[in-house]
């Protein structure tokens, strides 16, 4: 038997493992001193109450043969493909349910959605960029070609007509940078997408922090980007679902390639290789679209964001150069002094026992940057925020 | 953008889609009639006591924020792997924690395993066979090869030494057949491996219903597996999860595979491209591990074993060949009188208001054969047989 060589190919260990491994190193010898992480993205608030209380619900039917259910359509139940259409028609967008597909989550949408797609497409990616991205198109030997982002362009790149590439990754409020795609930018993108006929991958995982009503939260909210892209949602951070998982994955009908629509293949790979998700899991993302659960969703969000403008806040008067942090829970810095991720990574972790994430573990243009996240309490936040000013200063 | 075009290759519709339009059709022509269903193989018991009580708990825990859990390791908690390493203990296996990979099901995970080999391969399918074995090499568009199940063999083919194959599936107690291999049958299948340098894949899924002690419920039982065998395994018909979603694949550390870890591929397409099963799910399954959960889920197993029994004797005293039934929740039988699989499957729908699963849909062994599943209620089934009894005598 013959493995996946492609495998091989892919770099050993994780940003989050090495991370992980300096700061137990750390803690070791410094038992005394109190670590504050803002480093990997995880949200900290718990779910919310209509939340809990339907998936409750949820549980004790499952517990009843009268209300048992066992398997169900694998792109979802119907309540919740409907809900999710009735979030797109909020935002004046008219998706149908059997364009929305119950996932458990946006990375293994975005790590599968790569099978109705040849190997021989070439993957064009931003750099710095979510790893998955990247990784998963090395597993499957497709040539990958990088948008560079950079403090010229506020690391928000824009297509260029002489790069020829048939998958687009975006990413936008971006993770790592945080930094948010206006109307016309994202519109360049269609257009370059269109001309190209290539597909736009969009990973929309972080709209619930946009305030700002004029950035877009969908790219649907681009014309023609229902014949070039397919969006990918998700609760974990919009909802607090990390340990719950749910998200969904909207693959518009109008898209055709090669005669076959995308839809009706991604339908096939669901049904095929997916099960679907808990109902007492799907009951749960129901109750988030709710009125009330919208609210609280919102309230959680405006929580973490607190937390995101006090570290903008800190690092404009500090002079640190940076983007996110306005409609994005991330915060995406220069290093201090010319130093690199990883030199600024010991220095914080060391004087201010403060972590956060090297930009360079989301690629090479990264190096030289460093990511905070917002997920934090507002109390772990404001010190780690006041330790900063003592060590920069 | 090019799709992948080993998709075109697929056979359009899913048999159990053209089972519905069937009954539907028949439905709305005989209001009046009640139609019981022994086809899919879905539960209809509820979960147990012992599963919503942990899924209840854990639901509140994840609405307080001293408790909640977000993010955590894709291939599962530790108080689930050790729970499925104390299921082996008490068959006398030693499986570490490391090896035990917590899945959503079976279904993802024998679909993305492939993941990680190459498409070079050739695939040995038996035939019949669950339609997911063969759909998912399509999709990759590797070449498969069949082992024959037939009246003769009882529908447990052996290896042919004069067959190579590089990947192996095997599905005991079987899905369709209900036939189950014994443990010289199934160090055949070892041997055969090893001699090839081979990789089964060992779908495991009915191994609850196994009440025959001297008959294998995991491949590990049988010397050598550990160097050649991955094994699937799913709460799905164990513990009535088909709409809660958890599983377990079994990947040993043993598996190696031109000097490459699978355990290690494994891991890093799972990290990659899977976020973990849901905390409330991980935490049902665990209770399903302990002393009573267990002698909750037997008692449901005997349950539908009871049905099983019911349909054999029928059966049996019709003089209908058939196999399964005895350790195994599937009954396969030859279709009377000469009937085709549809023949047969029209006959009983229009006779007898009852529908089962045609055999063809399971490949071409599986014509002239038909799949009756005991997994309705003790009332159903006695209808369904008592009917039966009537239109074939």
């Amino acid at each position: 038997m013959k493995i996946n060589q492609n495998y091989l190919k892919l770099q050993d260990g994780y940003l989050f493992s090495e991370i992980a491994k300096r700061v137990k190193a750390f803690a070791e010898k410094n038992t005394n001193k109190n670590v504050v992480r803002m480093g990997i993205g995880d949200v900290t608030r718990p779910l919310t109450p209509s939340v809990v209380s339907a998936m409750k619900k949820a549980t004790e039917e499952m517990g009843v043969a009268k209300t048992f259910r066992g398997y169900a359509d694998e792109q979802g139940y119907d309540f919740l493909r409907q809900a999710v259409c009735e979030h797109y028609a909020k935002k004046s967008l008219t998706i149908d349910a059997d364009e929305v597909f119950i996932s458990d989550g946006a990375k293994s949408d975005l790590g599968n959605i790569l099978d109705i797609f040849s190997q021989e497409n070439t993957v064009l990616v931003p750099n710095p960029v979510y790893p998955v991205y990247v990784d998963t198109n090395i597993m499957a030997g497709r040539k990958i070609v990088f948008a560079n982002g950079s403090e010229e362009n506020a690391f928000l790149p824009l297509p260029d007509k002489d790069v020829d590439a048939d998958i687009i990754y975006l990413c936008s409020p971006n993770n790592p940078t945080g930094a948010v795609y206006n109307k016309e930018q994202l519109k360049m993108w269609v257009d370059y997408a269109l001309l190209k006929q290539a597909v736009i991958l969009f990973d929309s995982a972080y709209e619930v922090f946009v305030s700002d009503s004029n950035l877009p939260t969908s790219i649907y909210q681009i014309k023609g980007a229902k014949k070039c892209a397919i969006e990918f949602c998700s609760l974990s951070k919009t909802a607090g679902f990390t340990g719950t998982r749910c998200g969904y994955t909207v693959v518009p009908k109008d898209l055709v390639f090669e005669k076959t629509s995308l839809n009706k293949l991604w339908f096939r790979r669901q049904t095929t290789k997916f099960n679907g998700v808990p109902y007492v899991v799907q009951r749960g993302a129901e109750a988030v679209f709710t009125t009330n659960g919208w609210q609280e969703i919102k309230a959680e969000a405006d929580y973490y964001m607190q937390n995101a403008r006090l570290i903008s806040k800190t690092l404009t008067e500090l002079k640190i150069w940076h983007t996110g942090g306005i409609n994005s829970p991330y915060i995406w810095l220069k290093c201090p002094n010319g130093l690199s991720s990883w030199q600024f990574f010991d220095f914080l972790l060391e004087k201010a026992c403060v972590v956060g994430t090297p930009g360079e573990g989301f690629g090479k243009n990264g190096e030289g940057f460093f990511r905070f996240s917002a997920f934090g309490s507002h109390e772990s936040t404001a010190e780690a925020m006041q330790r900063l000013r003592e060590v920069i200063l």
